[in-house]
């Protein structure tokens, strides 16, 4: 734990006190977002202190040149970029003459923010002495609308306490921002029009190469003890700033209010050349609810999201601050509305990893998004790769292969690949495994067969077509191999038959002959147009086939174990119980080489594939396995707690899995890896949810059935969750030895606790 | 073949006509230099085509700072770049108010350059037609002094044909140049002073970052018909050029000729407050010779070096021009002078590769240099790598390493490395072996054993103790292992047990405690100094054997060969031959991971490893393992065909290895990789003489005994070569069917041909 200065609540993350120290990083806790945008929590007013000004908006980004230090064929031309957009929530302060800044007023006092995670919104409030004597209570509330997603809203107040004042707010919106992640340090934005109409500002500005056009906007109101005042507004514009200033004079005690509504309407939802009527109009309905009622439709969102997503913990406040903090930060980073986003590593949060779609989006968001939304959301996600097949096809062909096989990006924006470090862009070719099993494991979960036959098999003909040519015939194995890749744990680079790559790869195979299979028998249509699309042959799924039965796995006699790849056992095995604690983590002492010939392991491989597969294999299998690797586990990677504490709650080591849930759910609260001033780890947050709901919930589906193994940490009274089972709500609480499963709607569910049916009637308590 | 302009001629290249396309290759492969300095061979007159502009000085180089796409622990700090040094030789040509530019002018012809190899001088001669009429004759001879190593000298002509003329020669210096390779476009040099003193004209000039101090001058004559014209000079001077201008007006086949001397002087050889002084020493020093007797010495100093240097080739002229090539732009490149320098793999031609020192060194250069040169340079080569120590420990150090182990750097311009390719810098640690190799071919060739106390055995135990530390124990294979390495294919990265690594590993530490061993007996007072200064304990050496006695070496009972790695036979093993034609180079084709998993050999592996060692192994076993790898190898790397060329002549196919000779010996020449344009690759060119004396001549030293067995294409009526063995220098004249040997001094040799004793008395040709 590197911070702890995050106020224990059960619905509100609240800091309480001024620390210039703490400012980048709860520029990043107390980020706000609503799916389409979002931003870090930097002030409103002025801060001329160390800060991380950042406003993204979801789908535009910048294709930043990639830079290396030598160049190998395949590389692709650009690493994409989540793109700092334009501020519009920025407002001078200026009191009795003297600009607001906390970083050079006298003292300040009461310094409290609260981020309200129950009804989305952030507020902050202070006492400030101006260097000109002046004493000042500030308030602020800011939100970014669910209801209005292209709006956000800050109500902004000055009262001074000791003497009359005269408040000048000076709200603008300015489009001179740069990245702070940024390769060649290139100018993103070019500004199309910048123009001032009937009190409300706009910037059209478009980002370079990608050509997003843009219009950021701003109208504010000005309040003296709750009552607008019309007074003389005066616009200043620059290249790419536009100000409006409101001045008032009060006295003692009053309260001077600024409501500001801006946001960002982009050519993704509207006409490029119709982006200025479109802000006009968003302004006007914003205008027409009003600050509060806006504010009310906040909370009832709020409200519905939690009815379907909550989890409850009790008697372990922080606990319970951790998963919602994990739950609010996916919802604000995506909803599901849009198919063509995603869920970027740090959301809108931060600038590294460059805000694009990793495979992180179906090895663990989907779980979550499947069972707490409406199960079109997950389905939403699927299609976002389907839309992206030919782009797979394309990047598969740059690396030499052919005849539609298809490599999914690493890191994408568009679908085209954009990272560029050879032993991950190349070779991590494990994410067209967790591509595939996403769709197996919608299906699975929703019974939604459909999405097979309309889209999803392509989507798994193109990827069973990349394995069978990515693997050889070793004669010397007599088997196929699968030579030269990184597994999950990238502390490997370029190995041998990684057991993980090579047992998903046998998968896609089987499961992709099995889909053409059954949809030939249910949906000849769709079978005869894929047939013809494809082009596939018999002969072709033979060949497949050949590959898939003859796959070759590194396996240890001697420790019975499946091996990480060939050659793990030559390595130096001390455990991390063994290991100098000084030298941790070892990516920030060891050299590269180093970490590679180390047994260390950054994050699940074998367990991960133990956990995608663990109908294939025994619980004795899976408790050897973990017993073998999980103490060479250092998990440097976000990723990896949250599917060991899964592990460890199947195997019964409660303690065990509480620890590991712990490092997963409050990784960013509490700082575990001291970087959250970058931003939030927003994917493994879904990973967090994966550690209650499966790990001590024991949630499956077996042969179509709901099946739960409920366990708890001896630190907790109860905890809850509820999940959206195929359009039925249920809810199921687990107490110190019982559980309770409660249906809000619909038939009867039969479902299996610790493999035993048990039956559950709607709005019927029913307890194990 | 990608060119074929080059004029046959046994002593000189020859480009006749004028061909813009040529530009780039011509520049590289006329590049002339003395050890101290080098530079393409640009034009003296301004040409406004494309054109790559080069002057390089020997040790001056930049740190220019690092960029790679994802910074990893243990990467170096910057990049060395050999630096474009400021242009002396230029000189603008004004013919009756019009610039000379061949680009613009309206014909040109008769066009003729000659690197003229025996005599060490450039000329170029041509007739051009100006837009304005006048006709006129240029000649220019031009050369970088080995007399005086730190001056050159031009001789540039004009003699108007048709009409009378004005002829102005402006010679200038010019500091304001950039370097083609560059990271950040930073700027590289500082002006500190720039000034005119009795017609010869200064710009002293520092590095930034390195601050090396360097003073770039310049003095011209002016001369009519031979006849030296005191004319008014005019001198102009800007922020970093100064010009001199020069007017004669000339009749019809009049001459007017311009003598400059330029070149620089470093801070390498003097102090740095007094480089001006020494520069108008330098100047005064060639003014008193003067340009004809400064170049009656140029042809002096190279026939000393070809006295002792040249390969005679009899019956094929392409091939008499290729290896004088080669000889001739080694000696250009490094003479040997001074310890603190040494080759690049592209000399004073370009920039790639930074101009720093890699292993080629070691591994290609020293037998040339040790054969063809008195034996103080190849102990001056070692004592580069001596001086370098504390560095490479250094080194070592950052990459977790401890008690004085030491790691060479893969690249170093100063004992630093500066190089960031993971998978190279950190990988690519057989390098260590070649520089401990190097001590002992020194040894086996001159006898000489008195630098190994003195200097090498401090090195040997650097380097046995890293690979000490760097081997680990594998209880699978009850043997030490070397895992994650990079071999000298570098189509392999991050392999475990390179075969050619591990043995050279365990060869280092044998012969490092063998070293010990015999200081300890016959340099004791050596040994103590060395025990003291590196704290060796005889627990220590212990350690290191038990490495050495149980090295793991990866081998297949099936084929009877060492494997070059492990996993080397799960690969798909499709031999060269069965390849797409199409797809090579697969450098340029395929993608890196592709050309990972494949079989594909860039250059010697397990062979070089034969080359070194080739007395552990019978004929037999090279046999076989040529026969297994070399069906694999793409020669990929400039290095690789001549150890396949000294290795199949070993064998006794002297076709074969004829044709590795061709592709070696004239790559530059006929440019065979398409990047001539780019400078010449120089350290492969000591490979070429290596195919022609160990391959073709099988010169060894077995036993102490110098020995040969001379073998003969049957292409060629006969070659012959020089060699300095032990301070004796020995001709071998190979004939068909017979080989002469002839003796220039001493005492009377014995050496084995064909493994059978001859005597060579001094001056007395002896014939088997």
């Amino acid at each position: 734990m590197n911070q702890n200065y995050i106020i224990p609540n059960e619905w509100s993350i609240i800091e309480e006190g001024f620390d210039p120290q703490h400012i980048k990083s709860s520029e990043s806790i107390f980020s706000i977002g609503n799916g389409a945008m979002g931003q870090r929590a930097n002030f409103e007013e002025n801060y001329s202190g160390d800060t991380f000004q950042g406003s993204y908006i979801a789908g535009v980004y910048y294709p930043d040149k990639t830079r290396v230090g030598w160049w190998k064929n395949g590389y692709p031309e650009y690493f994409a970029k989540v793109l700092n957009a334009p501020n519009w929530i920025g407002i001078h302060v200026t009191v009795n003459g003297e600009e607001l800044d906390l970083n050079t007023c006298k003292s300040i006092s009461k310094f409290r923010r609260e981020l309200n995670m129950k009804e989305g919104w952030l507020s902050r409030s202070f006492e400030a002495k101006l260097q000109n004597g002046t004493h000042i209570e500030v308030k602020s509330i800011r939100f970014l609308s669910l209801a209005l997603d292209e709006v956000g809203a800050i109500s902004y107040s000055v009262t001074p306490i000791n003497s009359a004042a005269e408040i000048q707010f000076a709200p603008y919106i300015d489009a001179g921002i740069t990245n702070e992640d940024s390769n060649w340090d290139d100018q993103f934005w070019n500004i199309e029009e910048i123009k001032q109409k009937e009190d409300a500002s706009f910037i059209v500005a478009k980002t370079m190469k990608t050509h997003f056009y843009t219009c950021t906007f701003m109208k504010s109101h000005l309040y003296k003890n709750g009552q607008e005042i019309k007074s003389a507004i005066k616009h200043n514009q620059s290249e790419n700033k536009i100000t409006s200033s409101y001045t008032i004079s009060v006295q003692p005690n009053d309260t001077a209010t600024l409501q500001k509504f801006g946001g960002y309407v982009v050519d993704r939802n509207h006409p490029k050349n119709e982006l200025g009527a479109a802000a006009m109009n968003v302004i006007e309905k914003a205008t027409s609810f009003g600050f509060d009622n806006l504010l009310e439709l906040q909370k009832e969102e709020w409200s519905k999201i939690w009815s379907m997503a909550d989890i409850t913990i009790d008697g372990d406040v922080k606990a319970q601050q951790g998963i919602r903090f994990n739950i609010f930060q996916l919802n604000q980073t995506y909803l599901g509305k849009d198919a063509n986003l995603n869920i970027g590593p740090k959301g809108f949060t931060g600038e590294k990893y460059g805000g694009s779609t990793y495979w992180d989006t179906e090895a663990y968001c989907i779980p979550f998004y499947m069972a707490t939304k409406d199960q079109e959301v997950a389905r939403k996600l699927l299609e976002y790769r389907y839309r992206h097949l030919d782009k797979a096809i394309e990047n598969a062909g740059k690396l030499g292969f052919s005849n539609g096989a298809a490599l999914y990006p690493m890191v994408t924006m568009n679908g085209e690949e954009c990272h560029n470090e050879w032993e991950i862009t190349f070779e991590e070719i494990h994410r067209n495994g967790a591509i595939a099993f996403a769709i197996y494991n919608y299906e699975r979960y929703t019974q939604d067969y459909s999405y097979i036959p309309e889209k999803g098999l392509e989507v798994l003909i193109g990827i069973a077509r990349f394995w069978h040519q990515r693997a050889n015939f070793s004669t010397n194995q007599n088997k196929y191999v699968i030579l030269g890749v990184t597994g999950p744990n990238e502390y490997e680079n370029n190995v041998n038959n990684n057991w993980y790559t090579n047992y998903s790869a046998q998968w896609c195979i089987n499961y992709a002959l099995e889909c053409i299979d059954y949809v030939k028998i249910n949906h000849i249509s769709d079978y005869i147009r894929i047939k013809q699309k494809t082009n596939f042959t018999d002969e072709e799924l033979g060949a497949w086939k050949k590959v898939s039965d003859t796959m070759y796995f590194p396996y240890s006699e001697e420790h019975n174990v499946f091996l990480q790849q060939d050659g793990f056992l030559d390595k130096e095995l001390i455990t991390v119980a063994d290991l100098d604690q000084k030298q941790r983590p070892i990516n920030q002492h060891w050299s590269w080489d180093r970490i590679l010939r180390s047994p260390y392991i950054k994050q699940a491989d074998v367990l991960q594939g133990f956990y995608f597969f663990e109908d294939h294999f025994s619980v004795e299998e899976l408790e050897r396995h973990f017993d073998f690797y999980e103490p060479f586990t250092v998990h440097e990677s976000s990723l990896s707690p949250c599917v060991h504490s899964v592990q460890a709650a199947k195997l019964g080591r409660m303690e065990q899995a509480y620890i590991f849930y712990l490092r997963t759910s409050r990784l960013d609260l509490d700082d575990y890896n001291h970087e959250v001033h970058e931003g939030l780890h927003i994917t493994s947050m879904a990973g967090t949810w994966m550690s209650i709901v499966e790990g001590f919930g024991g949630m499956r589906v077996k042969d179509g059935i709901l099946s739960f193994t409920p366990q708890i940490p001896s630190q907790w009274k109860g905890f809850s969750f509820k999940i959206n089972f195929r359009n039925q709500i249920l809810k199921v609480n687990v107490c110190q030895g019982h559980t309770h499963f409660e249906l809000d709607n619909g038939d009867e569910l039969t479902i299996l606790v610790n493999n035993k049916p048990v039956v559950v009637s709607p709005n019927k308590l029913v307890t194990v």
